[in-house]
Order: C-alpha cells, then structure tokens, then sequence
C-alpha cells in the first residue's frame, strides 16, 4: 500500500485525539484466539502494542494457550476428559499448562516484543505472588439442579498483587502474564485467560480491557446477524448473562467485562481479532470496532 | 478524505519506527513564513507540534514576525531604512517589534497549541536571561572593501541560557519564543529568528532543527531546479556559503543549520513550510522532504 | 546617608522576626501607579522584590499599565471611549493593550529583576492558560435602574491555573504576570490588575497581597484626612462598598483585598508606593504602613 | 536441636561480623544438583536465601534443570545424543528444555521463596533481554585434532543486560533466573547454568558467587583425597584448567568462578550443597566450606 | 562455646522469623541498671544493639545514670536531700546532672557504638528541642493528705518532638538519649529515664520499648516469687498500679510502658538486664524473657 | 535607637549583595572569648547566627570553653600544671573538660539557638565519629632543643567525617560543635578550638570562618597599634608565624585559618568579639571588621 503525503497526514492527525486522551494510561489486553495462531496477525499485534507503548499509553497483555496446551498433552499421550466445558485438571495436565503457557506461549510473546524495540517481562501469577487462586469446582446442571464437581486444579482469582505491575511499569516495561494462579500450598492453578485479564484490568484501573475474540463482537441473538450491539452497559450484560442470551463461547469474555468494570477500568471492548491491527484501529480511530461494555 | 481500516493501519504502522527513535528526544521548530500567514497551514503546524508532544517528543518552537513587524510600524507611521537587507532599527523600532513578537505573535501561538490540549508557554529572551545579546553590525560592501555599520538595536547570540528551557521541559511544557536579546544594560535586541532557532538547538543538543520556509530546499545551483540537494554535509554547507553559490534568502537559514550543528544538535531540515502537514511528514515518514544539512 | 555599625546591627536585628515569619512564603504584589512611572521609585521596588527572593520569600509579580496603554492609542490615533470609567475595547483596542503590557511593560521588569540578580520569568493569562477569563460587562446607571452594556474585550477572572507558577517558584524564578485573559475561543481580555492580584494571592493561598498605590491607604470617610483606617475586616471592607464610603480609584483595591481573603490568601495591603521602598517597610519592619485588610 | 540461651547468643553474636560486612551487597548463588533435587535440602537452601535477604544482602539465584529435562525428554520418547558431554539440541529439544527450565523448576523455586515470606520473581533470559547468546559450538577431539561441531541450540553468554536485575533489586525482590538465553532471531538457546551464574556475578560486580556442586570442593589431585584446596587464586585456576588437572565435571564450576572474578564479582566459593545449610555456614559462620576462588 | 555446623544453623534458622517481622521496625531500649555499670554486661548490650541495627531494625537508645550523678555531686561535697525517692534538685544538681548524663553516659554509649560499626548520634532533650518538659512537683502523703512539694529542677514530659530522631534514623544513625528536658525558658530537667523512653516509643510509634532492668520481671505479689506474670495486659498494669500491688522501683517501668501503649507503640517488656544477651534473646529467640505489657 | 524609615531602608538595601553572595553558603563560627561570657554579647551573637540561618546561610558553630573547664577543675579541688601552655590533662581532666563542653556549654548555646526559633543540634567528635583525634605531644625549648612532653589526652584532629554533618545541614539544622575529638580506643582528647573550627570549615569547604576573638585583629608588630592588617594572605600569615611576628594568643587563630584556607575554605575572618554585632557587621555590611586571611 502506498499513500499520497497529504493521505499519510490525514490517518497520523484523526489519530491525534485518541493519542491525547489515552496518553499515560493503563491498556490490559488480552491476547488469544487466532490473533496468536496465524503468524502474520501474531507480528501485526506485536506492532500495535508497541505502537500504544511508545505513544505514551501502558500496555499489559494476558495471553492464553488453550490450543498449545492440548496439543502437548496430546504429544505425551494424555487423553483429557471434560466437565461444563472445563478440562479435568490433574496434577500433571497443570504442570504441562504451566510449562506450555510460562516456558514456551509466554516466552515467545516477549521475545517478540522485545525484538521490536519494547522492553517486555513475562510474569506468571506466581511471580511475587501476582496471582493468588483457589480451586474452582465445575457446575453440573442434573436432573433439574446444580452440581458442584471437583475437576482438580482449575481455580479462580483471589487476588491480584498489583505492586510487581506497579514497579514495571513506572519503568517502562511491558507486562507479559501467563494465567497461572498459586494457591496457598504453592500448587499452580490454570485460570481462564479472559478472567485473568478483567480481574487485572480492574484491579489496575485500567483506561480499557482488549479482548482479542475470533468474533465480531457480542449480538442481541447470537443467531440473528443483524443483532450486532456496538454499546452494552454493565447491567444489560449481567442481565443478558442471566437470561441466558450470550453464546456459550462469549459467556467467559462478558464475564471478564463484568470483573474490570467492577474491579474498576473505565471501559472494555469486544474485539474481533482475526481482523488485521484490529487494536490500534480500536484505539487510534474513530471506527468503531466489536462492542463495547461499559458502565 | 477517508480511508479503509487497513489503510489507516498502515500508516499508523509505517510511523512507528520513527516515533520510536525520536522518543524523548528534543525537537527545534523554527516557525515562519506562509505557514504562520496562511491560517489553514497555521492550524496544520499546531497539530503536528501537538501530535509530537503526544508521542513523547520535547517540541521547542522559535517563531520568526518580520512582515508584521513591517506592518505595525507601517501603521505607526514609521519608515524602515534598510541595509544590507538588515531593517535600520532605532529604539523605537525595536521596541515596536518586542511589541509584536512578544505581545503578539507569541501570545498567539501559545494560545493556540493550549487550545488543543498542549500546555505552552511563551518566552521571550529577557526571561531568566534566555538569549544575551549584543550588537551586530552590518557589513556594507563599498569600494571592495567591507565597512562595518551601527544598524542600532539588531542583535547577534552571545549566550543561549538553557535553564528555563530545561525546568519546562521537564515539567512537560512546549516553550514558544521570540526572538528578542537582552543586552548587558537590559537592551532589546531584534535578532535574525533562524539565527535564535539554530542557537537554541545547538545548546539543547537538540535531536532535530526544522526550519519552516517558504521554498522547496536548497539548489547547488539556486537558478537550476533539476539541483535539488536532499543532504548536505557542514562542510558541504559552509562551503557553498563562502563560494556564494547560495541565495540570499537562504543564507540565514544554512547559516542556522551550521550553529545548530556546531553546537551539538544531531540533524536539522530545511522544509517547505507551504506544503501541508510538511513537519509532520518529515518527522514521521519516510518520505525526503526538503534538504538535510548534516554533520 | 552613612550610619554607624551599631545602628546597622540594630536594623537588621528589628528586620529578623519579620524574616523568620515569612520564610517560605508566597508573596503577591501588584505593581502599579507612580512606583511604575518614577524611574527612582521603579528601581527601589525592584531592590525590594529582590531582598524579598534573597531572605527566602517567594515574590509574585503582577503589574498593570493603563497609561502606556492611553499613550500608545493616541500614538496610533485610536480615540478611547470609556463607560462607566472602563475602557471600550474593541479588537484593536485589546491587541494594543496586549502588546503593550506582554511585550514593553512586562519585559522590562523581567529586564530589571535579572540585571539585579533574580532569575524572573513574565507571564500572561495565556501561558499554560494562566488566566481564564471571560466578557465582563460595565453597569450603567441610568434612571435608577443598572444596564449591563458589552464594552468589547475587558474581562473578569474566571479561573486561575496555578501549575506554571508552581512549576517556577519551586525552582526559584520570580514570576512576571501581565493581567491578559483568554476566553474559551482564545481571545484575548484586558482585566483590571488589581483583581488579577487578589485572584492570584487567592489562588495561591498567599501570607500577602501587597497593592501598591498612589494614596496612603483608606480613610473611614475619604474627605476627612483624619479618618485614616490602619486595619479593615473582611466584613468592614464589604459593608463600606456596598455603603459607598470607599473612594471610586479604591474600590478595585479593595475588591482585590477581598477575593484575596476570599480565595484563600492570609492578609492584604493597600500600601503608598510614592514612599521610598514602601514595600521593604511593610514586610520587614514593625511600621505600619497604608491599610491592612484582615479576615 | 534444643540450646541453651546462651549458645543462642554466642551463635547470634558470630555472625554479627559478617552480616555488617555483607550488608547491601548482592550475592549470586548457583542452585542445583543435590540441593535441588532433595527436598529437605531444598527446604534449606530457600531459609538461607531468605535470611540472606532479611539481614540486608541482595541474593540471585540461577537454576539449572539438566535431570528433570532429561526425565522430560524421556517422557515424550526423544532420545538425547551427546557430542563430548554436551546434549545435541534440536529445536525440539531446546523447546523442552526451556518449558521445564521456565515453566516448571523456576515457577516452583519462586513459588517457595515467596511462601516463606520472599518477593520473588522469576525471569528467564528473554525477559528485558537479560542474556543475549549465540550458538556454542563442541569441541571433538579427533585424531589429534580439534573439530568444532554443530550441535544445535545450546549457547554461549554473548551480553547480560542487567537492567531488570537493577529494577527488581531496587525495590527488594529476589530475581531467581532460568538458564535460557535469547539469540538474534529470537532463537532460544540452553547454556550451563554454572557459566550464567559467572557471567551475571561478573555483570552485576556480585560480592559473592556461592556455587553449590555434589562435591566437598576441589583437589590439587582429584584422585588424591588429602589434596584439598580451600583458596586458589585465579592464576592458579587458570593453570589447572589449562593443565588438565581438573576433573571434568569441575571445569564448568571453575570456569564460572574465573568468568566472575573476571567480569568484576569480589569472591567465588565452590560449596557442597549436599551439607545441610551450607549457603547461611559459608556465608555467617568462619567456618570453612568448600575451595574459594579469588583474584 | 563452640558448636558444630549444624548447630549454628539451627539457631540462626530459628533467629529468622523474628528477623523478617522486626524488619524496618523501631525498637526503644531503655538502658539502665547493672547492664550499664557491668563492663561486660556492657559490652553485650552494644553487640546486641549493632545486631538489631544490621539485621534491619531502628534502634534508638535512652539511657539512665542515677548512680553517676550521685558519685559525681559527692565528689563536689554536694549532699542531696530526697523526698519521696526524688532528688531535691537544685540549679547546681541539675546542672551536673546534664553535665554527667549528656557530657559522659552518653558519649560514651556513643562511642562504644561507633567502635562496633555503628553510626551513633548523642542528643538531650535541648537537642533541636527533642523533649520539652516543665516542673514535676513531688507528692507527700501527710496526715492521710497528699500534699505537691517543688523539689525543683526535676520535670515531666510535655512534648516530644520526633523531627530529629526521623531524620537521624532516616539516614541510619542510632539515637542515644540523654534524660534531659527542656523548659520553656530553657532551664533544664532531669527527668526519669523510663518515662523518657515510654514517651519516645509512643511517640515513635515503635514496634517495641524494651526496659532493661535488675529484676527477673514482674510478679502479681512481689513477695511470691512464684507469681511470676509473663504478659500483662495495659488493663491490668494500670489496675496493679493503683492497687499498690506493684513493687516501688518497679513503678516507673510498668508507667513506662502504661505511656508508651498510649502513645502508639506496639509491644512492651520489662527484661532482666543482668543476664548474658537479653535484648538479643528478647527480640531474636522464642524465649520469654522477664514481663510483656501489650494492649 | 530609633529609626526613620528610609534609614531602616537604606541599611537593609546596603545587606542586599551581601545576602545574594552568600545565599546556600556554609559559614563556620568559632565562638569563644568574651562574646561567651558576656551575656549581652551572647544574646547578640545568638541573633546573628539565627539572622544568617534565616537569609539562606548555612552556619556552623564550634565553641570553646576554657575557662569553665578551669573553674569547674578548681571546684573539685584540682589543680591544673601547664606545659607549654598547654594543660596537662589526665583522665580526670579530660572528662571534666568534655562534660563541661558538652554537657553545659554545648547544651546552653543550642537551647538559646532553639529558643529564638532556629533548630540547632549539639554535637561532640564522638557523634558520628565526627571528630577522629590523636594525641598531640607538646613542645618544650630546653637547652636549644625542643624536645616533645606527652601532656595526656590533649589532642590534634586527625580526620573530620563530615556526614553527620551534611545531614543535618541538608535538613536545616544548626550543627553546633564542641572541640572533644575521639581515639581509636574511644579515649576522649581535649582539642583547641580554634583548630576544629580550622579543620571543619576545610573539610567543608565552607565559604567563611569567622572566629571571634578578644582583639581587633592581627597586627604586623603586636606592640605597635598602628601596624594594624586588614587582609593578609595564607603565605604571609605562614611567614609572619614562622617569624615570630604573631603574638602567643593569636597563633591558634592564624594557624585556624591556614588550615581552613588549606583544606577549601574560601575566605577566613578575625574578628572582634567584644563587639557588639560583629558577626553581622562583617557578613552583612561593607564595613572591614578585623582581620581577613585569604588564599
């Protein structure tokens, strides 16, 4: 793509405001979906972080790792069995999450990062105690009621230590975690990477949350294109959750919305990452791209 | 005009590099010309001085006034002798022209760049004593031979007093001068505006000098338009000088690239102040704007 | 005058409770009427401010400058109409005031303050949006009821944005302030200096406003000489406004006294700057000098 | 173990000395072999490096993780070959090797710390940059000739950039490294942990690099048992490294201790991590343990 | 005493956790008693006060000295008088009372710290005003009638003033407190030490106040020594006070600590100062040592 | 004395440069003489230091006590021998002179600073290690010989730490001086005054020291009034002491100097102490007041 000058000035100007009101302020994303599988959209994510952090904002990325995780355990001949969508968590499939997103996922991101001219440091959420997590147990819906079933080390958040955030970013790192969580006995915990991103951007107070999805973004009826919502407020998605008019697959990202602004980040976004710089036309454009939830 | 998300990306993109190396870095806008007549342009240059501020950069602005000058003592009803191109200046001329830089034209700038989100600050070279002054004299060539005439109150740069600049900086304020000198009996003195700019990036050690002008650049031969020249070496300039192979007008101008970089500035741009957005694009893409003189 | 050593000893001695008293303090004074014009007057109320700065006080400037105003309009052949003893001031008329007071007034007490020692910085209401300001309109009495008629470019506080001078006297510059207001589309207003005095002593919270005038102070009833009062209450002040009983000239005075007190500031002087360092004499001796105005 | 209160004191009172001359200094203590694999030595190790911390020193720790990778490799069927004792390290087997160094040893070394009341975070080469490598090539000895070989991704330290180190031990947390080092293509490389541990002890002009080995030290004639050396000056390491007189498994341990003496630390120690609490005997007690290597 | 490695380690592992909870913490110790007169009792107080400095905590030291000034005032042929157990202090005894305490105990204390790697810093109570005090006026019982006699120059506390001890422990000096207090027309108290060390602890808000004193502790009924208590609530010292059930010499301690609760301190003990170590064994062991009085 | 108000002006205007040169500076006082036992002198000596604090100096004070010392030895019945002129001083001496030094002299100048407002902190050569001294061996003229007599615990300063002293001044206390110096095994050593007040204004560099003595000043020959000096400079005053053209009394004050001028001080001052106000003649006015000794 080639531009005419006047073109080139045009794009950098409309950029100018969002830059101004953004300047200084905390950005978590979370990075997962295609966006981490396809090569080329992975380096365009890459860019538009960097972009962000040298235009004055504070980038921290939460990355997931579904996918790699069962692919590993497939390579040791583990065979995983699940309950309500979540994977029966052993002692071992931990250990191998844990290996796969802190020693291989997490790594690479900052590597990457790191290439481009940023100064990244992975942080899993045992690092100075940054996640704290307890079990989380599965609801089963049977014969008209809910279960709760153990399915070993899959946890919730407890708390975020925010002070090792603190201490990076006031020196210009940017903050890459793995969504691991310690319990009280130092065992690891695989949290949802979406969960993990709310809790952060809420207890950071984070200017937004970036939901990379493999969708545009949340409709009315998940069945009815036409649906699309580019605004919801907190309570209409606390009540569409309850009513249970969000897909399945959307439930965790509405969750993670729900966490930050509680927690509270000022506004959070839906966004459909398989689009190319899908992050910076969300920050530096008018366009409005996925929903957005809000207070 | 308007642009498709991807198009946007990619200029976005394209800028990066260049904001990332000029992070933190001091920047010398000398502003003048058609840029400060003309409003559209006027409008323009604010929003890339602020578009730089935003994205890290230390923007300094020297503005320049002469025709307004001319006109206000015009209305006076004051007639300017001029030699050597030099404006024969008595005390109530340069009075007059304090007047104007200070009050004025200063004012102006400063509340336009606040206006759009910057915080400026106008200073003269009386305040905290940032240009010390003396007189300069003409050089009238008579008979082969150069005498040396009292024009009055023009000045040449005796010392550039960083102090305030610093302080501001710091502070992230965008200082804005006139070129106005203060003299060991607290004289005003006019001084040559590329001559300020080029002394103020020299003690700053500025990253860049951009002079806005009213031409395209500088021509090995200025009367030959196919000898346009992109980068000119200090030696390369200060030879042309002396060979007389550089127009009239220019002079101040090359003259200014060389304190600059004498005095430790790293680059610095002559640019066509008439072409939109041209500071912006000099300092964000790739394109060759107008001609470099480097050391 | 030579004294011997014991009367110098008993000088300085008398002065040191008054320096430790203000230590540290924020001092505002207006500066303004024959202390401005008499070139003796003008260089001991410059010796005054720097002793102020030198014992460990933090001065702040503001001046006026009608008459340099009045004589640059009839040098430009501008006819002045005045309502209700305001200026009308139209465009032209608000630029001339503007030059006159940034670019002539204002530099040169900078000028001054440096040549003795202090680092002074000028300022007006436009640098870092200082003063905010917006349309004031004059009170026409006609057939007993009050008109508000527009009188152009004349201005009333509405905001005072204290960061620069924050940002200068914790790095020991003097500021210089020229009472210039911007409205919200950057026009500029011409505002009485008296009350941009009180604003700032408010706004600053200052230990002392000290206005300098051309009388001894206020008098209970301002054609007896005998009635002279040394100290006014915030209350007595307002109750003789709205009396009538304050001289027309003294009424800005006290006005200023009052959003001084108002705003935050500690006390407030209107003090006789015909007398040979009348401000010395107040701050530094047990004298009373003019009329103290007190909460 | 039950004393009397006066041993408790006399104990106490011994390490007083030692404390006071380590006081803010930092310490980098190579942790592996037995100490790492034994659970109640492990215990141990992390209470020395805690009280370590509390008594004002500046610990870093480097792991290695040579066994559990081997185990790792196993598990997933990749047979490792050797070329003069150093693993051939396909891409693969590099990936391995960092999940297990990353994601596995150093997630739990942390985790322990932090569980005793440490703020530990873990980092690998990667992160911030902290250990540029490049490919290190074996030596085969091969009719008398030596021939170097590829054997994949296992590195040499080409730059410790300890500016993340400096940040985290500025505000009191306890780095604990993994031996990966990052190439120029973002290429992950496994190095001797020992060499790390030279390398950052010499980077960061450690007071002490306490390395802890499955051996009582070193001997002037390894097979001789009389022959132990309890100092050796660098000289003197460099000949029996050069003369073949040390056992093999010793030359990493010496060549990390000549690597830090060289780079800047003060003093290297070779400890016998087998001994309970050998770190806190080394380093509080008189006590001699293991050789000491010193300039 | 000598101990095996083991042995050693032991007792510092257990030394641990009360390292990292006193960590930054200020500990008051009133010196006083046998411990000051013994030279080797003396010289383990220092070595337990340069633990407690080195190991991370703020000790700051008051000091007694009853026996000096009685020794010295006999060697001037000055008999003094007592009336309930409170020297008659005349201007004279007050005088050698500082002289003893400020020009001798304290420097000495001074001096035996620094010789041991300290940094001590002697201060009365004149020092930067650190205890201001006025007349304390001695109760007599007579004829069932409590009657206020003036025994002159003998005060109580009225303030402390906490600047200078913040600014010495800021730069990791140790305060050592002469029992002076300051009048309002700067004549000089002497006052108990206890009380002095109560007030400065509750002043300080410290972590502990620790009495060193020549009795093994406190005892419900002082003739029992079965009785023994090993924590006192602040209720229940106050009720033992007024009951009479407290001995006379151990009054002052048990107000002492009544104050420093009151204040803000945390914890308080009353320790036998005649054995080997105590404060060490108080604040480093799990070891009951003499009395607690807490909240 | 009575004043008119342009006199007070015209003396405070005549202190102006004097304040502006020596804003920030440090100003060593050595306080001795009659100006100590005169109450008046003492009340006025007090005001000027607290005068300089407050004008933005920096004074340090260093005190002697010579004859308090006698008068206390002679209470206690003891006699004091001479060599030299120098008293012999047994350890009974030198702990009367340092608590008569530090314990009453010391204490009751810094509790008249703190009185009038100022924050001053006595300190001895134990504080801090301030003061590191040795023995100093007399020097007795027999037969034409000189031959060296051991007198006890007077002392020569062998090193000045300054940091307690920085401190202090950083945080605008008064540091005020006694002249004990401290051995290397604690002993405690009686200095000359003069000496410490020489050898601290050197090691800080100090702008001034100003000694007050019981003379006008140095005179070329002692026996002839008119020979009166008002500067001499380091190599003359070396002269005039190896010459034995300086009277017994004044050789401490000059050798004062030359260590002071020597070690970095700027500028030394002889001054009249029986003077009322000569500190601030000589700081604050034109007036040449005694002797000045410069490089």
């Amino acid at each position: 793509m080639t531009f005419m000058p006047e073109q080139k000035a045009a794009v950098l100007i409309e950029a100018l405001p969002y830059i101004q009101s953004f300047y200084g302020k905390t950005i978590v994303i979370k990075y997962g979906g295609n966006a981490m599988i396809n090569d080329q959209l992975k380096h365009k994510v890459i860019q538009d972080i960097i972009l962000m952090k040298y235009v004055g904002m504070r980038p921290v990325v939460v990355h997931g790792g579904g996918p790699e995780i069962t692919g590993f355990l497939k390579q040791i001949g583990k065979q995983s069995e699940f309950v309500s969508g979540l994977r029966v968590t052993d002692a071992e499939t931990v250990a191998v999450a844990e290996m796969v997103l802190v020693g291989k996922i997490n790594s690479e991101i900052v590597a990457l990062l790191n290439r481009r001219g940023a100064k990244a440091v992975g942080l899993s959420g045992k690092d100075a105690d940054l996640i704290k997590a307890r079990k989380h147990l599965a609801e089963v819906y049977e014969q008209g009621e809910i279960r709760k079933v153990d399915i070993g080390f899959v946890g919730d958040v407890v708390k975020i230590n925010t002070a090792i955030l603190t201490t990076l970013l006031a020196q210009d790192y940017i903050p890459v975690i793995a969504p691991i969580g310690v319990g009280d006995h130092n065992e690891s915990y695989n949290i949802n990477a979406d969960y993990v991103a709310g809790e952060i951007a809420g207890a950071l107070e984070a200017e937004k949350l970036l939901l990379l999805t493999d969708v545009e973004g949340i409709y009315r009826d998940y069945q009815d294109k036409d649906s699309f919502i580019s605004t919801l407020t907190l309570a209409e998605a606390r009540e569409m959750i309850l009513a249970g008019n969000i897909d399945g697959g959307m439930i965790p990202k509405v969750e993670a919305c729900v966490r930050a602004l509680t927690g509270g980040a000022n506004k959070t976004h839906i966004i459909d990452g398989r689009q190319s710089h899908s992050l910076l036309l969300e920050v530096f454009t008018a366009e409005g791209i996925g929903t957005e939830v809000v207070k």
